[in-house]
């Protein structure tokens, strides 16, 4: 391969010819030969990084800091990296320094020397028309840059990814709980047999765990949205001009059409990312919710002839490639794993969060990693279960009917009329005997058949259906 | 020992004579016996069974469901359960069936027959004033009781526990940034030499972390306020009353003081508790909070000679049983292990809600533990930590100035006038010959002393310090 | 209340007139007054103590360090608190400074006061007859008893309480699949029909997860048998009489029983706990085992009508406090929450473990806590499970029947003879129809009806049922 | 782009026209867009296929049940797969069906079709020189292979990644261990001042949790060493021939080099993957350790003028991006984040393995990732940082010197001679005065100049200095 000599403050370093990057991503890739296959830094951190380096060219340039043309040419590249065409000059890991510097500095040396290029230099050029350090990096740290990097990729990746995924499957959901009302059904406590309910109340309490699981999520936002830039090296803003925390703040809202604000604090904003342990909480909370709906959704489609079969899902592929014919929940199953590494991602993100020292956390990239891990697994997953399952889900009306009209549990309908210590006992001799409530009923003296049918109908024990 | 005889649906039990409990606690304490030493039934729980039972036989009375002597009687005994005189009267554990209903049971045993005592029958009388099902359980479910006991035993332990301590300690720790902010002082990143800040500063990121950790939780409280109750069995509402949920949510409300309503959606309130599982992400989010106030406090106070030695906080005890005359920072050590605690504990609840199955989750006393645990524990640590810690916490100036003096890290104010490649250059001669910054830097002939002078001044370097 | 005047290193200390405790023991009452009525240290930490304070008296006895009266005054008070009969001394909490030194002094105040009036004094008495410091905790320190107090209480709990309860619980799950080895039933997988095995085979699976669960616990002894004794302050062993560390560990070993031996490396054995977070890692690895099978046996009792419905399990109390005759799975359900609150204490021992400092970790009585917590609760669980649930197990032979022979998987025996995409064809024809395989296959022309009951036999399906 | 049309036994798919894969393959494209350009299925369970598919065909072959040619074409694309050549033909991600039978499937087709197009046939050709199922698949199902192909994966990294990296570095701190063991430094205790030890003990208690880390890791490897293999779909071994279980597992060993078994239950080996949470228990446990050492080495070279600074690690690279001259511990930094995820990971796969149903556990794809994205964290981070950091350590005996020189904790040496009490008063004034212990002890009358001189030594205080 062909070698450039790129320098930093620490001395010379081969660089491949033909990469914009310089010396000090190149010591970072020599230094971490960790998962480099595996854990790139996510592209969305880069993406982050380019509306931020250009929010602050655009303020660094109205504080009389940094010549137009230069900041015009940083913007220029900001922008490029934005539509990916640079995403291969990103070449470094998750496992790096804590504080992102390695990241941080290789958009430093990506922006300064590709914008060397567009305006007609060459990589080889000794004197570059952009300084990394003093130009790009300008009244910034990577203590800060790092950190508003992760609460503008995180806030993005939630309203653009995750709020949408998981809203489409709340809407099918609430969709079918509505087509489902008047399917009576039993219902299940314990895995057991109880009094029965609609199939599209069961359903609408899955809509109502991802209503709640969205305003979680929602309450979090005002966290995510203070950003550290500003802070530089320790929270106190050294070498940035007056009213810099504000103005690239406001700029940064302006080129992402978010509501972002400068930190109210910057200590809290770089010795802690209690945001994301917050946030990440809600998205925790909300594969909770996943599983619980998951399973439900599996066992209720269990059989076809030896389960509780009560709805189908859509086949979306043969099940085994042993036993021909099978089908099987596999959306049910890709969505209670991404529940489950959200639960494990989001304590990875606690322990993380809980290890800043004084007046830096060094667990950022880890921390941005698992976030966005979990809002992009969430977001996609939820569509995938969405399109390939939920929309298609139909009641089996057959099993429905023969599970609910076979219920011992109907007996609870006489609680108010003859006691629960009589009903438990028509329900026990039932059991015992494998007859139906209503011949026990009447055998035990306790109520007549027109009384029993009178006041054990499954479709009076359910209560209100409109939801 | 005295037995009686009671009975249940399932038959006869000896139950000791002189208790108030009756067939099915004794059945529960026989079934499980499970760490019964040490896991007793959370005591907020029981006095929040106490609140619902009394607020449903109110609720009950008014619809002309239950009389109103039984009414009154009711609430007699749960207002005797409020005062604790009862508390030996509740001996289940946690490790029982996962509805928690052998604790509604043990609730409504226990009221029917104190409540058949407290007006002049004795406990062997065959019949008893109250019935613990169709009296005491009227309109209820251990289904949607339990939950609804969750609920109020957690927010009131929140704002009655865990709110207040953590306040206590974030005023403390505000206290303590205005009182420290002329204090100029060395910053670290990296656990490495950085800019200077001053304590002040330092201190306000702490309080900021609380501030956010407070309003983390608050943003959780509305969905604690949804109770399950008028439920009943699997979310329909079977065997209540018209008006019954709205009307016994009110009474709740009354008798606690709380805004508590009835929930948006029953089957999501029986069958999932995603509302302790999102609450609790606001206490984990907060136990990473003290994990890191505490981790710094003990680093600054370390020493007395061989540390960072930067503050002193109270001696409140021997520290070593070998070495004489040790103090060590024991109330960070609580802090931080109650931290780490509640990071476990937030991943039992995570597992339990997220395996409920159909209308029922049956890990709720295993969420209302690890809950109340947690939010015990860190309202108590915050109040022994703040009286027993924070208080107390002085500055050593003299340590604090040596170090500030000391740094080369001051170099990074010179950024803005000769470039960071000099400045790095100035930085790491010094190290290399142990000199200072100043010598140095006139010695490599990039400024003049006086230059110097003006430019390095660490108290110019701290930015805003009204906070 | 009365109080008499103790004294440390940090001066006076009212302390009640009759305990046994002294002045250290006080403040670190006064001081963490965190959960002080939930969280006490953990009982076999305390006996713990005593073993060891056993000894080292006898061990520096027999290195001249410690008179033969006083050695065994030590040693008497010390059998007094294996009893239990001194209990009510002990009342610090888990949320002490984290070395656990203030139950060690606790342990050495009530065994120098008690050992004075045993033999005489009164606690009144200034001048005593032990000393705390300089003859209890001869040749010790904190930092050296406390982890082998861990590691006794540690190793003690496993092999007297969690493995035998899993033993236990393992053994009746191998004569359950010795039992019904001959049931052949339909097999499930992605909780739909497979191809059938027996329910002995089923349990078999059951009893090998326990089996390699106890080997897995097993492994981890070596590590727990090292014991830290006699590295004293940091770990190098200072004020230890010659071959102290070698003969205090065989004191132990003698006077528990259990192969304890001195730890290899004193630095490891104070500043780290891996041995604890290794063996409860093992425990952890059986509470995933216990969810599994808590789960499927809830599962396949499920019903009583509705479910699979496969066994029968003990019908142990009321199930539920509205629904008259209702039964639950109630041990499998104390069992899964068990196996929560473990996954759930591992996280806290891994952050307790993980957060070490130079010579010592701090996290000492959380990581104590939680083991002991997980150890009792493993084993009191499988024993409550095994004598209330797994002993009752029965196969419900009319519906296992049922199963298996509507089963559409048997098929899968068809795949070897007319290749897996007829077999296939057969399944999903059969499935759309509602047929059996039997006409479906043959209406397809693919076979004779004498050919499908010579291929197709669900006991010939099974392989080998003797395991 | 260009399509050709393939078929399974739901029908056909168009697939591009120049891949191996098939329908199955392509199907599942389709219906899991979840993080496909992130979480493809980890190239080390392709090769593990490769390794079995390959033995299974010998296995078949010598059963009589695939013709020789059939096994030799098999084989040959193993043995490609095996060189990575292949490897963009595994396009699927993780997040699929829980059982991998996609994977399964993918590698069915591209043994297949890509052996077809070896012997010369091409892909368009309907009839093919192999078939996924009946040929390549043979004898197997997903069930048994997808869990074989976990445990060949698991073991090979862990003896070729993950042991091989902690060796490397444990030797290195071991050789540090005893380059430093006669450099005598103060310790520390709750992050304070104690007793002096050498940093050659502190380094050997690195190196023995490393060791014992080990062990642990090699405790777990028996249960990775059986393989499901010979199961097939629910355990029972259906359509395999006599034998094919033990045969198959001695070809895999062979074939890789490994002591692989036959698992000695397959019904648990189908529906459970302990095995894969008990080792992964154990690299969490040397996660945890990893902390602690990184925590360490970073605090003790602290500094470089206000921190602990008593040792030197190398500086790789320009620490900040605004602080001129700084230099950081990235290494710790990078291996803390690695600990920190392996300890989440271990709760994913945690509650991945808890989560099994019946015959089958869902969440293999899960468990895999998580596992060797462990395994191979854990075994760079080893590496990397022994190799950038822990070589180059040294000393920095100045600082040394002084600490262990001004250290109070001295006193303790005193114990034995004049009592805690006396010594705890000098350490106490010492402090209050400022002055030293010397001065101290002797003014307050407790002992002659030639006396401390005699008892308080430092290198007398840290026992035996060869580990």
């Amino acid at each position: 391969m062909d070698y450039r000599i790129e320098k930093d403050t620490m001395g010379e370093v081969q660089v491949p010819a033909h990469v914009y990057w310089g010396a000090q991503t190149q010591r970072s890739i020599m230094n971490f030969p960790i998962a480099q296959d595996i854990n790139k830094m996510p592209k969305e951190i880069i993406k982050a990084f380019a509306y931020l380096k250009k929010a602050a060219a655009l303020t660094n340039y109205e504080a009389g800091a940094l010549p137009k043309e230069k900041s015009d040419l940083i913007g220029q590249v900001c922008d490029e990296i934005l539509t990916g065409a640079l995403d291969d000059q990103f070449p470094l890991v998750v496992w790096q320094t804590g504080s992102g510097t390695q990241s941080n500095m290789n958009c430093n040396e990506v922006i300064a020397y590709r914008g060397h290029v567009m305006q007609g230099g060459e990589l080889a050029d000794k004197q570059k028309a952009l300084h990394p350090n003093d130009d790009v990096n300008k009244s910034q740290s990577s203590n800060d840059t790092f950190p508003t990097a992760m609460h503008i990729a995180a806030y993005k990746i939630l309203v653009e990814v995750t709020i949408p995924g998981i809203t489409k499957l709340r809407d099918t959901l609430r969709a079918k709980a509505e087509a489902f009302k008047h399917v009576v059904k039993i219902g299940r406590t314990h895995f057991m047999d109880a009094t029965p309910l609609t199939l599209g109340q069961e359903f609408s309490g899955y809509a109502s765990q991802l209503d709640h699981g969205l305003r979680a999520i929602n309450h979090t936002l005002a966290h995510l949205s203070e950003l550290a830039l500003g802070g530089t090296a320790v929270g106190t803003g050294i070498n940035t001009p007056e009213g810099y925390s504000e103005n690239v703040a406001a700029h940064i809202a302006a080129l992402t059409g978010l509501p972002f604000v400068t930190a109210e604090n910057k200590f809290e904003a770089l010795a802690a990312h209690d945001a994301i342990v917050e946030a990440h909480g809600a998205l925790k909370t909300v594969a909770v919710s996943l599983m619980k709906i998951g399973n439900d959704i599996r066992m209720l489609s269990s059989g076809p002839r030896s389960g509780i079969g009560e709805i189908h899902i859509p086949d979306n592929e043969p099940g085994s490639s042993i036993m021909p014919g099978k089908v099987n929940p596999t959306q049910c199953e890709a969505m209670t794993m991404v529940a489950a590494q959200v639960m494990g991602n989001d304590v990875a993100i606690s322990i993380g969060g809980s290890n800043g020292h004084f007046e830096l956390n060094v667990f950022k990239p880890l921390m941005a990693y698992n976030f966005l891990h979990s809002a992009r697994l969430i977001g996609d997953v939820c569509v995938s279960f969405n399109d390939n399952c939920a929309v298609g889900i139909e009641p089996l009306h057959e099993n429905i009917k023969k599970h609910v009209n076979n219920s011992l549990m109907l007996v609870t309908a006489l609680n108010t009329k003859i006691g629960y210590y009589k009903a438990a006992e028509i329900a026990q001799t039932a059991h015992k005997n494998g007859s139906t409530l209503k011949e026990t009923a009447v055998a035990l003296g306790y109520l007549t058949p027109e009384e029993f049918d009178e006041w054990v109908k499954p479709e009076d024990m359910v209560g209100k259906i409109d939801l």
